[in-house]
């Protein structure tokens, strides 16, 4: 039963907002400039991202960050050197949505813990480019990053707090499906990837 | 570890022929059809095909028939009512690969049963029209197909029976990615729902 998961209704959530999380990098460039540095120090860089799932009215929508009121992304971003997955994911999610310290809301016996489910898709970049495969192209022996996504379980109600900078938004599957002009090939991919779940609407 | 899927070279399968199988439909109309009689009579209809996954040259490829030197599917097809999802992907997989009775290759040890592995995808068809999604389009209640894909776990060497009026062709992951002009919104979603296996390359 594994592919079963139960969603709650986005009414059940909780926004409030934290401080502004400012881009690390400048430019698309300076970007991948830290990257290559990082790679020569550390190899590969291991990124990780969450796939949040609620519903409303009985269509699953997934909770998606948007910056500068253009690009959207998920929540998560690249591990430290041997850091774990899931604790990684754990500590992107929290520095990202976690509500400053004594703001959780405890009143409905929630802990501020994420739980993290199956793994759904890896991306690879083969070169220090933009451009990043739901495979390791052929003739490539070490990509330059490896991006996991996984599907976070997410409890009855939670509180999460969206740095200021940033909007949280939940974008409904047949808004992503077939739309990577607007999304861009790894988020219009996700209702693929969600499509072997069984939801149940709570 | 059920993320890990060994992969054995294309050239460790052996193919030979057996008698054409004709469509069962005359048109596309005719089949959509015969859809909803069976419907009427049936409910909706239950669909499950097989991802059957080798690899040539370390990169994965999928076994996908070719009918007419024009469209590519995948083998499986229609289940009979309240007929078990894996039993009856088994038998139609038999049915269209499986060698005529007598001509199986006992020589290295293998049987002749399929290993059916997880559900990968769910397609529904929301009205007796071709367009089908990887969702329940929101306020539809009684889809009236839904198409199962699993992935199917080759082993080592086996015998495939083609029928004469069809190819088996191995294509590979890079020619289905982000290739719907030529393979359909289906199989060019197959590198997506791939990603998360790591495949060891025996």
């Amino acid at each position: 039963m594994s592919n079963t998961i139960a969603l709650y209704p986005l009414s059940n959530f909780t926004f409030s907002t934290k401080e502004s999380q400012p881009e690390e990098d400048p430019s698309v460039q300076a970007r991948l400039q830290r990257l290559q540095n990082n790679y020569e120090d550390y190899g590969m860089r291991r990124t990780v991202e969450g796939v949040l799932v609620v519903h409303d009215h009985g269509h699953p929508h997934i909770l998606m960050l948007q910056i500068a009121n253009a690009f959207f992304k998920l929540p998560g971003d690249y591990l430290k050197p041997g850091e774990d997955d899931i604790e990684g994911l754990k500590r992107r999610l929290d520095e990202r949505l976690a509500p400053p310290e004594g703001q959780y809301d405890t009143s409905h016996g929630t802990d501020n813990d994420w739980e993290i489910g199956d793994c759904i898709s890896q991306w690879f970049r083969p070169n220090f480019e933009t451009f990043m495969y739901p495979f390791i192209p052929a003739h490539i022996t070490k990509p330059k990053e490896c991006k996991k996504l996984f599907i976070v379980q997410m409890p009855e109600r939670k509180v999460l707090a969206v740095p200021k900078n940033m909007k949280l938004l939940a974008i409904p599957l047949f808004e992503l499906y077939d739309n990577a002009a607007r999304y861009g090939p790894q988020l219009s991919a996700l209702p693929h990837l969600l499509s072997r779940y069984n939801f149940i609407y709570q």
